[in-house]
């Protein structure tokens, strides 16, 4: 199936088959060229598609392997009806398997602990109550992500307007979690609402998950899509067509410095100077009050064929050359307009409005983190 | 001959044999992986070498221009021994045809039409005398612009320090010009004087000039070279790996404000942040006092395809998304520490030191522009 002839808004990026136990997901290495939904069962498929990126972004991967573990179990079931120590057992060591796909992925092993939490809590029932319980589990985590993504949304849709052009940079977008994204969801929302935005998708060196991803899941929504590298925001800013920038992020600090895909702040300082303001769509999970700045937070370097082999016929630059390639760079507090959670949005001081944000969350749900 | 084993600085971007006469170019369509040099001789191959970007870059394609015209016309010589009119009337035809190449490259037709003139100076002379005459006038074109680079150089060079980290964008190196680049000749001087640089190359999408010429180029010269995406600058600087910024331009405005490649008003802005300096390097052939600020400098929009598919084995983006495009960009001059041009580094207030550079220009050459 093309991009343009089916709207992705109405797939999720994950989703559980519940009459033929499996977990479907968007292989998101075929895109753009092609939407290609592809069902997982086996242990090695869930953990080879989290490998190789077919489903990727914390919350789809979180998802992913939770529904996973669900698929595995059910599967298992039936020969441990009168084994419920083996059966635990031989969950247990599928649930270490799947967190071994990406072990960096703090969602991934977040959603499985709590899986194997949620069958330590049925013991003593029939394998068929515990495998239900972890459906629901599973179903119950792929709901919350959908909550939490859309109340960043309705947060996040206060802060624009109908006709506004809003730049976004890298996938924050609904193919990293299940349905609206994180930095997307107020452009969804607005899309629901009948408003027309302008939205305009950095291409985000070296992997390219602007031009492959967000301009993609945007295009295929129907929104005012436009692509642009990344070093023409400047130029776009000053033609006035940018009034908000908003973006995911991967750590934020206590402090509100936020550490997100490399080029944010750039796209931040540059946005500084245009009088654009920047806007961190950060659900709380992703909010780190431990981590008291950004200088904190470690960042990944990668390896220098991302940006002078992948994706090309040939190297694009001569061999042995050195390369600076890090995952992730640190936008400072000061350049942040808003951090927009799922509890409201924090405003400088940060490290006050991010404390009232948890106590809030702590009055909503009982939880700190 | 692959790159790694000739050093590219003993090599003229653009050359003449005189013996065999053909203009002998280094084909940069096959960079960073060969090094082919490509002898053109007849019009069509001169033609074809400038349109096909075989040799790019202002100043090189305004030299490879005069060099061809040069050859056609030692070739034409011989069946107009006795007819001046004719001679004449098919050099200016030759002449009109590589003005064809790339009609908008000021260079290009200034170096021709210095040609055309020089030709008719020698009006009454023999064929074999007014072709000589060509001779020496590409010869002094491409001294001008080696001189030109190399009086660039030096005054950039009292602008940094041994072990200095530098930043450039873009190609604004020797491979757009004929020896030692604008942007890349304080580079080569350090590297002359035994200085160690540390250099820093953004790749420049999205042509990539950055990662296929300059990258290559100050590699093969034996410069500690790094490669990094345009959406990484503010990281490299933020951990102090940056001095200073070194760009090229292709028009300076009365006001300073400096039009470059996409990205340089990025860098700039990063920069400033930063505190890092930004210096232009311009010729004074790119200072257009007739221009009034960057506001009056139209930019060139091009083609989509070169973001989405070019380089790419397949389209990394979805089929018909709008892209933006912009070839280049304006940095403001209060982004810019210094214009170094070959008289000296104009700094603010622009509108008076660039007027003192042409002034010192028409004490030392007689002329204006």
């Amino acid at each position: 199936m093309m991009g343009d002839a089916i709207n992705i808004m109405d797939i999720d990026t994950v989703g559980l088959d519940l009459r033929d136990p499996s977990v479907v997901i968007i292989d998101q290495t075929k895109l753009p060229g092609e939407i290609v939904l592809k069902k997982l069962r086996s242990p090695q498929e869930v953990w080879e598609a989290i490998r190789r990126l077919e489903v990727r972004g914390a919350p789809a991967i979180g998802v992913s392997a939770a529904m996973g573990l669900y698929v595995i179990a059910s599967d298992l079931a039936g020969q441990y009806e009168a084994d419920e120590e083996g059966f635990f057992a031989e969950v247990k060591k599928q649930s270490d398997y799947l967190n071994s796909s990406r072990p960096t992925a703090v969602n991934l092993s977040w959603a499985l602990h709590r899986m194997e939490e949620k069958l330590l809590s049925m013991a003593g029932k029939s394998r068929k109550e515990q495998v239900e319980a972890l459906c629901t589990e599973a179903l119950e985590i792929r709901d919350e992500d959908i909550r939490v993504c859309r109340q960043i949304g309705e947060n996040g849709l206060k802060l624009i307007k109908d006709g506004a052009g809003i730049l976004t940079h890298c996938n924050a977008g609904k193919l990293a979690a299940v349905r609206y994204g994180t930095a997307t969801a107020p452009i969804y929302l607005a899309k629901e609402k009948g408003w027309n935005l302008r939205v305009y998708c950095d291409e985000t060196r070296p992997l390219l998950q602007g031009a492959r991803l967000t301009s993609f899941e945007l295009f295929s929504s129907g929104i005012d899509t436009t692509l642009l590298c990344d070093n023409m925001s400047a130029s776009l800013m000053k033609e006035g067509a940018v009034d908000a920038v908003f973006v995911g992020c991967d750590r934020v600090a206590a402090n509100g410095d936020a550490a997100n895909k490399i080029g944010t702040s750039v796209v931040a300082t540059v946005a500084a100077r245009y009088g654009v303001p920047v806007y961190i769509a950060a659900p709380t999970s992703t909010i780190d009050m431990a981590t008291p700045t950004g200088d904190d937070i470690i960042i990944e370097q990668r390896d220098g064929s991302e940006v002078t082999d992948m994706w090309y016929e040939k190297p694009m630059a001569p061999a042995g050359i050195k390369v600076y390639n890090p995952a992730f760079d640190v936008t400072d507090h000061e350049l942040i307009a808003g951090i927009v959670t799922e509890f409201g949005v924090a405003r400088a001081p940060y490290d006050e409005s991010l404390k009232e944000i948890f106590e809030k969350k702590k009055e909503i749900t009982g939880r700190l983190s």
